[in-house]
């Protein structure tokens, strides 16, 4: 199939999954868990014939030891492949979004207007290495009623391919429940494999509502340069954390290491460290002893580096303190690095974060309320947080029972983005042969009510 | 001042506005209607001035007649200017949306997430003609703290400025309420004046979050095709109606009519209405001769011209009857006109709808409920409507007691859009010096209880 009828399928599919109930989802979901333990062998099979084209390359240099891991679908004991499996039941779970209502209002008498959820439509979601993607976003696609196209990395085409053929066959083959008025679209989850179908796919706005890439810096910035379509998701994460003049010294020990040290690959881990003046000594040494301790390389300002020095603090490992330039403020080391700026006011750290941030997640340690709230309502990121690590900033951990993406965008959706992602309204009105005329000033016209109707009301209204 | 300065001091103005209080945004509203009636005398001055250029224009044919009448902000009895100024009121009066809290979770003990509404950031406006909309976008802005960018239409390059000096005059002099902790920024509303500096702007996504356009398919589809920053709104407006198999005749004649009469040049004007074969005769017939008694133009089908023909219903005005071609289907005229085609069945009018509509608004006429539900689900738009005029889409009609423009996008804000387009939320999380690392399995871990706080008990808790 050509990029362009890979497109125009997926939002047939789409046009159909209006009208599948969550029976049906649920019961598609159900046969993806059993077809996936069915196919377990020859999925393997394909993942190893993946893993070992891919050891080819890694002995030549081509591809990194820490992309060839993540290629791994079974874990060393079979985990990986059950935590895949699990996953599917967790989808399976969560409540479904579709059909809820957020708002009704009675216009007039027999002109009632309902805010209803529906499907975004059509998602395009890119990925590099890790297979088990094609399983999570295809089920969070099927339980949110988008139709989704994958593109995983090439090195793991093999194992994407078998992931996708299981679960088209799945939903083929899946039980119609009763009340079933529509089949289940196959298309509903489909898979490329070339760079040049992603080129034409991300021409086509006609068809294509929604890009999500999930991958490094460079990927998801080349695909936001080179789409029209909404791109949901985020390149840099460089998020900060702040040590105000109140800070607590036992809390910013704890939160600065985790933020640094817990992943630092991840886009939630701390880049920056920020350190009001007043508490360079008190505050700020310990938390550059236990990050020198934990093996973290410290860029230091001026500021910082003479308090780190006139402590003694790298006595140790003289190695992890560097002079910080400017172009270590606004970087994503994703690594045991951490630039430090020390700050003469709080107004002058959010200054730094607005300017430096990427609206990800930024952290304020203080014991001062009104500093944090000040922090908390200044800074513009997605997330802001008192006393808390930035390794929270993740759907799972929010409770939202899955997590589509982490986005910094400032419309849609914001932050650690659930399945609420992929859903956007429809407003349906319900009148009685009414015409806009029929409204205004004069003998025979209405006014309207616009009197809202209580949600309780509609619950289940239009779940379908 | 460059574009780059104008984006630039937007974005600086936004960070403030994120901590005025709802009392700041009022007392600013206040004063802007205050201003404007003060500088009433010079604010028609200018208008006069562009309309007496702009008459030159039209006698030149470069300007039409209708754009100079949409130019005019005082109205011939001065009803204009004093909608103008009732339109600050109203905005004033609507509900603050920044600071309510749309989720609350408590993640463990002393973790608590809140989801807090707050605003865009920086948005660009760029309409053409009716200068009043400097004072509506304004106050919108104002009203959700947003920073807003305006550029209107060179023919009210006058009036536009008299107006935008006359609003940052009202900020400058606005009284600052008690409580107030940051002066309201004056550039929290500018105005530029060319094209060029819209191009610049519409390559600053750093400094600018939302475009809103309003004005022609032209200008939308050129801001569309030209800036990565997120868009708001709606090139085309190709809105049907579909008359099923049971369809009332007398609501059929009422709601086509109207959707067609009531106001053509209108976005949610039907443009094409769609006749199940098995009503061309007892619905159609009659529809289609209102039309013509309301001097509509028909382009028909071959068998919907045939039913006219057969009807004898162009008799008295066959110049009003034409043959349709396809590119009439997918057409916005803004005119007086309409495209019929009969269908077979239900499905056939959604996938009509579905593969040549803008996804605005689409209307069904039928008497069957099961028919109504299957339209409403499977017609992919903004707008899904029974047996109602596709003209209710608008967000005063709605009662959002403001608009800043219809949209037919698939994410953030779809259909009519209030002040709730101009908003997003961030995370804030209240912890106490936890980190991601204290959760998880072992022993002295934390596992997340993920418990759902009332709203209720919530409210108001970071309402400036």
């Amino acid at each position: 199939m050509t990029a362009e009828q890979v497109a125009r399928s997926a939002r047939e599919a789409s046009n159909v999954l209006q009208t599948v109930t969550s029976a049906q989802k649920s019961a598609v979901l159900k046969r993806i868990k059993q077809v996936l333990e069915e196919r377990r062998e020859s999925i393997v099979e394909a993942n190893r014939a993946d893993k070992e084209a891919a050891q080819k390359e890694v002995e030549a240099g081509r591809l990194s030891a820490s992309l060839f891991k993540r290629l791994d679908i079974e874990g060393a004991g079979g985990e990986k492949y059950a935590t895949l499996l699990q996953g599917v039941d967790d989808v399976d779970s969560i409540p479904d979004p579709i059909g809820q209502v957020t708002m009704a209002r009675r216009l007039d008498n027999n002109l009632d207007l309902y805010r209803v959820v529906c499907p975004v439509g059509v998602c395009l979601v890119i990925f590099e290495a890790r297979p088990e993607v094609v399983v999570n976003i295809a089920c969070l696609a099927i339980k949110s009623g988008n139709a989704a196209i994958l593109k995983g990395g090439k090195e793991a085409n093999r194992t994407n391919q078998a992931l996708a053929d299981a679960i088209q066959y799945a939903i083929a083959t899946a039980p119609a429940p009763p009340g079933t008025q529509t089949a289940f679209p196959e298309r509903a989850v489909q898979v490329v494999s070339t760079r040049d179908e992603i080129n034409s796919l991300l021409d086509m706005d006609r068809y294509v509502d929604l890009v999500i890439p999930r991958g490094s810096n460079s990927l998801v910035r080349h695909i936001q340069n080179n789409t029209r379509i909404p791109v949901l998701g985020h390149a840099d994460g460089i998020c900060s954390t702040y040590l105000d003049a109140s800070a607590d010294v036992g809390k910013a020990v704890h939160t600065v290491v985790d933020a640094k040290t817990n992943y630092p690959a991840a886009c939630n881990a701390t880049e920056t460290l920020l350190v009001h003046a007043a508490v360079v000594d008190t505050v700020f040494v310990p938390v550059a002893k236990a990050l020198l301790a934990a093996g973290v390389r410290i860029h230091a300002d001026e500021r910082s580096l003479k308090a780190i020095e006139g402590a003694g603090a790298a006595r140790e490992s003289p190695e992890l303190v560097f002079q910080a330039t400017d172009s270590d403020f606004g970087h994503e080391y994703t690594d045991l690095d951490i630039a430090v700026r020390v700050v003469d006011s709080l107004d002058a750290a959010i200054d730094h974060i607005n300017a430096h941030g990427s609206k990800h997640t930024d952290a304020i340690i203080t014991e001062d309320r009104a500093s944090a709230e000040w922090f908390m309502r200044r800074v513009d990121a997605a997330g802001v947080y008192w006393n808390a690590s930035t390794r929270f900033a993740d759907g799972f951990r929010y409770g939202f029972g899955a997590e589509i993406g982490v986005s910094t965008n400032k419309t849609h959706a914001r932050g650690p983005a659930g399945l609420e992602g992929l859903t956007i309204y429809k407003y349906r009105l319900f009148g009685d042969g009414q015409g806009a005329g029929d409204f205004g000033v004069g003998p025979g016209k209405h006014s309207f009510l616009h009197e809202d109707i209580p949600l309780e009301s509609v619950r289940g209204r239009f779940v379908l």
